[in-house]
């Protein structure tokens, strides 16, 4: 089969959000872009994860979403992934569910904050939330328009897809990113479990504050870039 | 055994409840019309779940609710599947649980918020809670006035049974519905978890907003109806 | 071993606390007591879930809790367990768990109101909770005092232990029970359940009303007394 | 391999985390100290669980944390373990997680109060948060002061280490210790059952009121000390 790695990677990337309790339902989907042949793995449509074969994995263009090699429908969502691709270059692989806190927070259209190390380890700052849609975004090329909001969004408030590799899409629910397949997962299930312990948060202190700059600081380098001193040497990306 | 497809279909919906964690105890039960012959199978009342096998499934008269075939009593509840059956032609199955999040909604007595597109995916709109019921409609034909209680809130508020698969009984808990047991299961299962997500949407946001209509629409088209696009063209409905 | 049958079910019973998710670590115990002999068996003290055995069950006897059969310390809570047999001569077995929702309400020294059918089927009322125990009380025979302190809370407020047959003890937790060992785990379980779907009704509506009177002793009656209608003749109490 | 029982002894504990569900992903880690040895075991930095073996437990000094023996990387949070070790000379055993609950409260910079006997079973009064951390702190040998803020916490406001075997580092989480590395993964265990309950209580009454004292000692001293009388006396520590 073509493309094979790829294929395999986002297979296991779908089964790992499955896995790791982030799905409901047939409710998420995970891709990743080869961008030397400019093409974007990703799940088929409403297809059960049980049945689920790398094989069945679709491949897009890059460039336009056209079809190259695939028998099945791609994910409805396939427009939003191509886009954060074509705009985040730096980035490898999406992941989007309908994860349980996650939703909430994007439901409440607020920020997660960062009340604590948790999520500062991987999330180097709030998560945003977008505006919501307007209705003509939402009546035509819907799902590219998310996308678009999405990335409006990390622009006009000076943020990093690197340094916040998830968004809340407002009244929708939340993407995740990163380098490798397997990042954008574990993004996923990090904004899940924090998104969780910032709502208990809340629930015992309405008020709570987000943590310091320095301790923000301090936790996501201690894990990204030059500086990283969490792992092991060998592992470190 | 009589009735076969229609057993085995039912006995897998209550099989399907309580694999979805929707179930404690024997607190659920589903049933499916054969509305050809003029039946309706439904679990049989109180018996344990590892225990059941299709052939226990009750078959009773969508008529009058008179037994046709099985030795066991039907679930107590079948009055109310009865009523809904002949009130709502177009479905073919019927769920009833005390599945957690559904009953706290049902129990505070509020409509359950499209408060995002998790929601509008599966109900076009608002999920409604019934009036209480009176005291004379609690003392004589309590299951049957069940029914009534649902079919009059959907005939007074002018909501549509198959936009909306899903009621919320007040002080009591959730009924849902579908084409088949498979879907009137997922359409349980999706009230459950939306019903979480808006719990914690409020913690989040006491004045939480449902999301705008057209989303909601947006949502609700994508998967239901003439230009449905989710899912592989082979399996769409 | 003496009085096989009656370890055997209370061996179960712990078991079956553990299967159901109420119980972390070792704190919970069932106890069942044999009128006749009078005799209870009961959990002995700290023993870890996985390795306990029928004829581990320790036999005390109802009237002063003498040691009659068994080689280990019988659970810390026995004289409760006692007390409770010796003062509400209907009851067969008695749980006591730290299962979290049940402990909450327990903690938050409120009655758990009676919002739903859910909790109607099994207890005909709010669920009592004990006024705090005095210094005296606590000091001397405090376990014995805990039994006190919760039949002077059904009897200062005329509480059948029948028609409720389960309490909170303040700042502690709850204690259910029932005619047979399996009735009462059975309680034990629909107790943490309704605790939780409770305090999610408070969270969506802080004042949210117990459901009328007829619809309660509607749905107790359906399951209870002579003209019980719910489950099999056959398996019908 | 040197230090056999005391690896096999950390690597166990750090599973045992895994398996009680307290840790997402990798962020957790047990260690356990010899003191006639000087040396302290510790788990390795983001090393996956499933692939974890006894023998990968690194050795390090408890004076300096200089490595003993092993060849990965120690925790990075091993600093902290060490200077718990130094200064509560009665611990054998820390575990330190990022489990839900007990992270919210952290987050939320509350002490955990004792609202009930399931807490003062192991905590002899509230576990207490730690302030935040300075810039400086924060800036060099941050692992090091996070234990230098926790002992201060116990330090200033005169609690014992072996009454309260837990503490919550404000805008982080948890930190549980014990005699050994059982009882410290079992205090890790405890603290989050109880910081769910707690935040429970709540939401349930916003005012709860702490349990009474004599209630608080009763407890903690029915499973501590010379006049315990819980479990077996053969297991009694």
């Amino acid at each position: 089969m073509a493309y094979e790695a790829l294929r395999e990677a986002v297979w296991r990337a779908n089964l790992d959000l499955v896995e790791s309790g982030l799905v409901v339902l047939t409710w998420g989907n995970a891709s990743a872009v080869d961008r030397e042949n400019g093409v974007v793995a990703i799940k088929p449509s409403g297809v059960a994860y049980e049945e689920m074969r790398p094989e069945q994995m679709v491949v897009v263009s890059l460039e336009d979403g056209a079809a190259v090699d695939g028998e099945l429908r791609p994910s409805s969502d396939t427009p939003t992934h191509l886009h954060l691709y074509r705009e985040f270059p730096g980035i490898g692989a999406v992941v989007h569910t309908h994860s349980r806190h996650a939703v909430s927070w994007a439901q409440a259209e607020r920020d997660l904050p960062c009340f604590g190390t948790t999520h500062a380890d991987h999330f180097h700052g709030p998560v945003p939330v977008t505006r919501r849609m307007r209705p003509e975004e939402i009546r035509d090329a819907y799902e590219h328009n998310t996308g678009v909001v999405i990335v409006e969004t990390f622009r006009s408030r000076g943020i990093e897809p690197a340094d916040v590799p998830a968004v809340l899409v407002a009244g929708h629910g939340p993407f995740a990113w990163g380098g490798s397949a397997r990042e954008a997962v574990e993004n996923g299930i990090v904004l899940e479990a924090v998104a969780g312990m910032a709502l208990n948060t809340l629930t015992i202190k309405r008020d709570a504050a987000p943590i310091d700059r320095e301790l923000l600081d301090k936790h996501f380098m201690r894990k990204h870039g030059k500086d990283a001193y969490y792992g092991q040497e060998s592992l470190a990306p």
